[in-house]
């Protein structure tokens, strides 16, 4: 029986099949192999996120209407929670278009203003009326007003990657000057594992050109999915009040190019601003319903990412999914009057003092085998041991995970 | 009554005083001022390790004889263990100067050449001779050949603070081209607090530029007092064999521009290719002893310094200590070949599988107030472990943490 030796073209393509980790971008292979390789990546079973993003990119008509005749989608949805009119324009600077993606934008229920949406984009817009309609209009003041709007836009998508971005975000500039891709850079955190197990010393194991250092349990080095990418801020950073009012001047400028996990059963304060999530992993553990007395409509005056952060963190260890934080930044600017900010009696303050060493103290029972199970157990610890206080923000927030789960749980019946 | 008031200089050198925390260089300083800004500081009783370096880097006249005459000195010790003779002269790139710090080298005991110092250096040698005297020739091969030579040098010296770089290491340059001070940054690190009870996402909150993000407990952010710091590697990173053979041509060329804590309970695997200690916290813990069957003289065939870093994580993590990871950067030189070492049968693997999950599970009692009680609480607890093992790595380096912690309390007590 003769074979058919290889052609040197398919000895190249399964030489770039094979290196496909390593691409960062198409552009240096010719138009006419491009078609072809994506015929083998489908064929491995090698699509993901990150090499149909690196397909869409190099822009090949071939490329792009096979992928549409296929109804390829990435899978993510930009939820753009929207409190300042005009603001949400930011989504052309991150270069998302609705080709790629479903994008959600959420007007706060409070806000007054029209929204204007620009032109040539085609996006789902929630307003208060909706809202009020879908979950009647107590819910959503209890749970959407404000900054918390966001959460809706996590509840309708149907997506498996959320990303959200506050509305006072511009991309940022990477330490050689070039744009961010923060979109990417979000799925490339959330499509890779996480090591939260054991900390690798040189960050993350699976960037390019990184890997495990000497020492690293290799029965380790497989890691836990990653349902959660906290992303960073250069200019304004994430400050509470007292210390932006006490630094007026201060602007982070340090641009630190790693993603790193958060080790397992260490808290951190995570921020709303710029995430991606696992939304089928970690949906329902992102809530909203930590609402501080006098909240207002500045990030430093608010908790509830903090607050959800840490329960997410918690179902996170509980689940053996992983936390990442670092990379993408994005470029935030300044807005509001940290002094102002200080007039107010802020809880936020307080509330952390009593909360960190609350999570870092539970346990959930090993029974809660999802999100949703481990937010109703996280819900009942909190009655336990806050059930006593008076008025206690930690009881609001215990009835709204309850609330979020049963909404969350008819958002999943209506959609099968 | 009638004061007189103060004049322009003495109210600028107030301010300076005031604001000395963010003076990275004094350059821009009148000469006349300098001086009496130093008594100023003195007076305050605000010198410490990093200001002292500012004032010795002005190169003034009369700050430095000032200096002299006071015998101020930094309170460092580099030890840099030599296995390869003429290696010890990067102590000479590294920009040590034996007016700064006290130098030991300590000659690997199975190194036959002659040990050729650099001139202009006066530094403490020690060589086999000398540690077979003082221990005995048992002690010696037991606890000190090969990379555990330079534990020697933690031994002897009695500065507070230590470094140790190994031989095959040059200054590495930062992201803008400036040569790296590795031993001003290890001071940096081990002069401000460590944060490990709560994660800070803006990494060193006590950096320039930097702060704690939102959220951050207020009674946490003082820290915890830092007793290491572990550098890192560009160029050959500190990878094992296998991994090392599997990419023969990776290099680290990602410089990150961070310190960051390690949290506290989560481990990792500590390199001592770069490190920083403060050896009157730390010191007892940072011990030689677990060498492997067929450990070899390259790195990547040893496991003592991660097995050490456990300990020292655990016993930090005990005494509320911080341990710091990230910046100073070395620069490593290629040396050995990965695919000969893989050839023996390395034990370092198969060490770790076993050392990490009791590691993270050991709790030491209440009553270990100090490195060397918590060492000696250690020892009990791996051989409670693993003494049903035969010719167990483990219960050979118990034995050799108790030699130790022997060793440590009489050089502790002939130095009184």
């Amino acid at each position: 029986m003769t074979r058919t030796p290889p052609t040197l073209l398919s000895l190249s393509i399964d030489s770039a099949l094979h290196h496909l980790s390593s691409f960062s971008d198409l552009s240096h292979l010719p138009d006419h192999i491009l078609l072809d390789l994506f015929l083998r990546i489908l064929k491995a079973g090698k699509l993901n996120e990150k090499i149909l993003k690196l397909f869409l990119a190099s822009g090949d008509d071939k490329v792009l209407s096979f992928i549409k005749e296929l109804n390829i989608r990435p899978l993510v949805t930009p939820v753009l929670p929207t409190r300042c009119c005009g603001r949400h324009s930011n989504m052309a600077q991150f270069g998302i278009k609705d080709d790629d993606v479903d994008i959600v934008i959420v007007k706060d229920p409070d806000l007054k203003d029209d929204l204007k949406v620009p032109d040539g984009f085609n996006v789902d817009i929630y307003t208060k009326a909706e809202m009020d309609k879908a979950v009647g209009s107590s819910l959503t003041s209890q749970l959407f007003s404000g900054y918390s709007c966001r959460y809706y836009g996590y509840l309708v998508s149907k997506r498996k990657y959320i990303m959200s971005i506050d509305d006072d975000c511009m991309p940022a500039k990477d330490d050689k000057g070039f744009q961010v891709d923060a979109v990417a850079q979000h799925l490339f955190n959330l499509g890779n594992p996480a090591t939260p197990l054991f900390f690798n010393t040189l960050y993350d194991p699976f960037a390019e050109g990184a890997d495990f250092v000497r020492g690293y349990p290799f029965s380790m080095r497989e890691g836990v999915p990653c349902a959660l990418s906290a992303g960073l801020w250069l200019n304004l950073a994430d400050l509470d009040a007292p210390t932006q009012a006490l630094k007026p001047e201060q602007r982070n400028t340090r641009y630190v190019n790693a993603v790193l996990t958060v080790p397992a059963k260490a808290m951190m304060p995570l921020s709303g601003i710029n995430i991606g999530f696992n939304r089928e992993l970690l949906g329902p553990a992102l809530f909203p319903g930590l609402k501080l007395t006098k909240e207002g409509k500045f990030r430093w005056e608010t908790m509830e990412d903090v607050f959800s952060g840490m329960c997410a963190k918690v179902v996170c260890d509980h689940l053996n999914l992983g936390v990442k934080t670092g990379l993408p930044y994005v470029w935030r600017e300044e807005r509001g009057d940290a002094i102002q900010s200080l007039k107010k009696d802020w809880e936020g303050m307080k509330l952390m003092e009593d909360a960190v060493p609350f999570f870092e103290s539970i346990k959930l029972p090993s029974e809660a085998a999802n999100a949703e199970d481990c937010m109703l157990e996280l819900a009942k610890l909190v009655k336990d041991k806050f059930g006593s206080e008076k008025n206690s923000l930690f009881i609001q927030a215990a009835d709204a995970m309850i609330e979020w789960v049963k909404l969350w749980k008819k958002g999943a019946s209506a959609s099968n």
